[in-house]
């Protein structure tokens, strides 16, 4: 019998904890922000951990990634200009660039490092990296919305981590009301919002100082996402100037190539549960 | 520092695994058919695992008993007689029990020790297991259903275990056209079918099953369950006689007092991934 090697991430307040078989230790270092370690795991790809927490795995990334763009994007009926805070692994922004009528995203992610070794060790999520239309800043992603001209952005993407260290900003009523001055009227805004099954009250929270910062029809969207705590996600939209219902379905049901969403799913995905309706 | 418990169920051809702190093993038995445990865990209340693999706990299993039962009973227009196939834990039973149109359920469960242990360590699951309505018969499903007569249940729930041993020929195509038969027309069978992400062929093949079958509309729904492998799971529908629309709108929306399913949650959660659409 040969020796085992699993990684374990512990959701410590939870008691709970979830584990992926190793082959291989591909890479570690120390960034100036934090440990990032790639692994090569058993049966779902490479492992991307940043200090110890699981961020993205080949296998089930497109979950988090389809469903935190798309949705958003298909919110707005005509997204131009993207920003991405976070968003280092780079998943969500090959999703948007996959929008022909986004003419510019910039992205806004605090350890250049991240990107350094996405782009090393998940090609496919950085294929799309060196089309013309990216823009990358590595730059504290609350100062740069602070700093943005008013109506600067169509679409903002808050793909953080979770709500602990320099994070724990992106999650603030006077963050969303800078995100809600730089987006342009008709915006969209999106921020992942954590578990519904262990932050109910977060997500609550969330829809309620999005409320406060004033933005129009606030939602969550619910998804799968094994890798994450509990296997079931959230990112909580909130609209400027737009309806609730707003949806380019035309546009949406001639999207082809994704595994998760679709037209049928946009708004399936944002009915919430019993127990978080309003 | 003290001794730390946890119980760890390894999902072992899909190289990962979850863990559950624990308080306490409350109880272990070896019935006729299997190991029943039962774990008081750190935040997930009681756990009942059946050969080492988790069955239920207290804090997640509304959304799998909810989702197991509702829709399908939503589904017909008066389902009177409804037949539970396994389902020891009696959660489906009390979801079930909530219909007041329901005059009759019979569970064929066929490990009594399950429901016995249950009725101890689960007695929120039991509370419903004295209504007059409520039937026991601990026997072979299987053979349950192939015996029963024709057109004698309005809806049949396969609350199964997974597709290996005593539980791998409820998920064949004869198994299917035994429930078509015992089912009225307008009937209703739903079976447990596994998780979309790491069995998304077997649900594939319980579609075409259920179709090859006899039944007329076939579809799956789709919901979160934390304990069980990948955190997302599914449920696969069969309708005799009726449309995949068929939907008692009137009545989910007057129906109150669940934690995940309500009406607009019937359609959305039979929306499909991209990836398992038809």
């Amino acid at each position: 019998m040969s020796t085992e090697l699993w990684y374990t991430e512990r959701y410590e307040e939870h008691g709970a904890a979830l584990s992926l078989k190793i082959r291989e230790v591909l890479h570690r270092e120390q960034s100036p922000h934090q440990t990032i370690e790639i692994f090569e795991t058993e049966r779902f790809g490479t492992l991307m951990t940043l200090d110890g927490l699981v961020m993205v795995t080949d296998r089930d990334n497109f979950l988090y990634h389809e469903m935190m763009s798309h949705p958003a994007l298909f919110t707005h009926p005509a997204p131009k200009r993207v920003l991405i805070i976070g968003g280092g692994d780079c998943g969500t922004l090959r999703e948007v660039l996959r929008h022909r009528e986004v003419e510019e995203v910039v992205q806004v992610e605090l350890d250049e490092r991240v990107t350094r070794v996405a782009e090393r060790f998940f090609p496919a999520l950085c294929e799309k990296n060196g089309d013309a239309r990216a823009r990358f800043h590595f730059a504290d992603g609350i100062t740069w919305v602070k700093e943005a001209e008013a109506g600067r952005y169509d679409v903002i993407i808050v793909d953080s981590t979770d709500p602990v260290g320099p994070a724990a900003g992106l999650f603030a009523m006077d963050f969303y009301a800078a995100c809600h001055h730089a987006l342009a009227d008709r915006g969209v805004l999106v921020a992942q919002s954590e578990s519904p099954l262990l932050h109910a009250e977060l997500i609550r929270q969330c829809q309620q100082r999005m409320t406060e910062a004033g933005f129009d029809a606030v939602n969550s969207v619910y998804f799968p996402q094994f890798c994450y705590p509990s296997g079931w996600w959230s990112g909580t939209l909130g609209r400027k100037g737009l309806a609730m219902e707003a949806f380019r379905a035309a546009d949406a049901q001639a999207f082809t190539g994704t595994q998760y969403y679709h037209a049928g799913m946009h708004h399936a995905a944002q009915v919430a549960p019993a127990f978080l309706l309003p």
